[in-house]
């Protein structure tokens, strides 16, 4: 059987909003061996609806739609969902209780709109949504389930883990769909699958299937084994991963949900280390990846954004001789730079990046793209030269992964 | 005549990569006058590919692909297009000249799946990719056109701006759509729909479409009319836009493309001050919003993450009885910070905010979210207590854009 996920909302169809809805839905189903076949986004308009609820019915047993419930006027979704489920609005006294409670509790005067919001189809089983003033939705119709679910990601994703899930889960849960994805950086999308090509010819002869997932600066690698035995599936997987690891043990920094800064962070608590960090081009990014862990806390100590050479020399105490010799832009300053910080930040580890970003300030000799990266640590420092393109905001992510990934190889040592 | 969009590719339906490339195809469609009307995201798979090419050529005068153009195994998209469009691939040399030029440039081998890039169905006109080794190509088929293009967002968007956006314009540009979307912060999308209800209710009368776009911390307002005189579409627009000024003006901190970040960069700009930040729970998110800009340089001279007691103290002077006595996160300490950072860095103006992000550290006095927020300046220094909710991902982008906002209010006194 199939799901589908239809997103609703102009604003997706004008490019004002990224649609993160589906891919978190797509990530969650697959987790309880659910297969996504289709996404469609659609604007807000009764038409669109019905057609994509039909269209969506003859192909899958599960639909699930987001947005078009907000409390303003633009949203046409709950009537059309009526038309299609042949019902009709009515207050639903339960669900007005609860927004009536969720104003009080905030100390907010309840809108006309907001009590509108109790005005359910009265053939859905509601889905409550503690999060928000839009209730979720449960259709049946001719073997097909559908799910109605407000468009906010934080709502919906409430609503999801704690009445869609479950309930979707006891319903549909059949096979097993196992998936493992390797996380490797430093190495482009083809130079990889040369490296590898023998080993995932061997992958089809087991039936795990593989994916190259490229983003700047990281290819992912996803198997996908389907069958009946969870347990069996996994193993297998696992010898094919183990064999990749004895293949390109320095490009794989992690699995699944492992992030390059969840990694780093992992090492760093294990071993008692503490960081600090002296990021120049890249202008904050490393620090806002390292405190998207939770717990960073325990092993970061904090980080300078030094944009200016007065910062360098006053904070990070880099003498004015070697930015004048050498530039800001080279291993000498991005070498005290790191070795200043850990002094300064009493860390046993100082990360710093020093580059051009770009569009603006690139040289013949030091063109756009060109980046020092430091590692000072209780050895002493090491420094690397990086060259990446044009793109500022490419440079920016690409250099904040070697930084994090260069750290990550001291840390090993 | 409607425009749509196919987005190819296992990874967009398990949510292992979210699609950002229809939003911003979207975005490119709706600023040349045509309307997407659905986007649809589908496997890496001959049917689904054949029936979403009828799907969509039954409804739409223009059919953008994207992705499933890689060098490697799993992309079967350009045998599909041959079956479609009843081609076969044949060697094109000119392509092949060109990415062995590519390779040669960067100093890489040519590696023969590389190569095979160059195969192409002989009925399509090659749009070229300079960043990439996959061309995009434009067919036409029954009146319509269709462009497959590479899934990797920085290829895809290259050879849409140099190739692809040229020629659609040409061949479909006709009546005007025009938009303008305002933005606000500081106000939930509920109570702005009260505050500006007769307003919206006269756009109709103006045939004006009004939609709310709500986002962590902030509430857009898309404004779009449709017709022939783009000028006279432009100031029926600009008009409304000015009552909307006049009703809630201090939620609305720019236009379109305007970010906080852009906004406060501007005002600093024009009024040549600088800026510092002292960033404690929102950990970098500050300065890595501010240094997305290019050219904030001139204005921007550093941040410290002081994510402990110690770096607040050694580096932002805040004196250590006053963390004992009212904690880190108080109006005293944050106020402290902002001014120790002002010194330190000898900037004009100093941010600071000191927070509980959660999901722990919380505490019946000072819950999970939290935060205070100073300004320093040359007039004093102003500081303001938020609590915002439970995720440790919004607290940080609201605590974030709550100091920008803050900032801008003392730059606009």
């Amino acid at each position: 059987m199939f799901a589908e996920i239809i997103t609703i909302g102009d604003e997706l169809l004008i490019g004002q909003t990224i649609d993160t809805n589906s891919s978190w839905i797509g990530e969650q189903m697959n987790g309880i061996g659910l297969q996504v076949s289709h996404i469609t986004s659609i604007k807000d308009q009764r038409d669109q609806i019905l057609n994509s609820l039909k269209l969506a019915a003859n192909r899958s047993s599960l639909v699930i739609i987001t947005g078009g419930l907000g409390p303003t006027n633009d949203d046409i979704t709950k009537q059309t969902l009526c038309e299609y489920f042949d019902s009709e609005l009515t207050l639903n006294t339960n669900v007005l209780e609860k927004i009536a409670y969720y104003f009080e509790n905030k100390n907010l005067e309840m809108l006309d709109v907001n009590k509108d919001q109790a005005l359910l189809p009265h053939n859905c089983e509601v889905l409550e949504n503690i999060r928000g003033t839009a209730s979720g939705m449960w259709f049946e119709k001719e073997g097909v389930v559908y799910l109605s679910l407000p468009g906010v990601p934080y709502e919906m994703k409430g609503i999801m883990m704690e009445n869609g899930l479950p309930r979707i889960k006891e319903r549909f849960s059949k096979g097993k769909v196992v998936n493992k994805t390797v996380k490797t950086h430093g190495i482009g999308e083809s130079y990889l699958a040369k490296l590898i090509k023998e080993w995932e010819q061997n992958l089809s002869v087991d039936q795990i299937s593989l994916a190259y997932l490229p983003s700047p600066g990281i290819v992912k690698l996803r198997l996908t084994a389907i069958g009946e035995d969870e347990k069996l599936l996994l193993k297998k997987i696992d010898y094919y991963i183990d064999e990749l690891n004895y293949l390109i043990p320095n490009y794989i920094y992690g699995y699944n949900k492992d992030t390059l800064e969840s990694v780093v962070g992992d090492l760093l608590r294990k071993k008692s280390f503490s960081l600090s960090l002296a990021e120049s081009c890249t202008g904050g990014h490393i620090a806002k990846m390292i405190t998207s862990v939770s717990g960073c806390s325990d092993y970061f100590k904090g980080s300078v954004v030094a944009y200016s050479d007065e910062i360098k020399q006053s904070l990070l105490s880099v003498e004015p001789e070697y930015i004048e010799s050498f530039g800001a832009v080279s291993k000498e300053v991005v070498e005290q730079m790191a070795i200043g910080l850990t002094k300064k930040f009493n860390t046993d580890f100082g990360l710093a990046t020093s580059g051009i970003a770009g569009p603006t300030g690139g040289t013949k000799e030091k063109p756009v793209g060109t980046v020092w990266i430091a590692v000072a640590g209780p050895e002493g420092v090491v420094s690397k030269k990086f060259t990446f393109g044009n793109s500022r905001e490419r440079n920016i992510i690409i250099s904040s992964l070697s930084a994090l990934n260069m750290l990550r190889t001291e840390l090993l040592k």
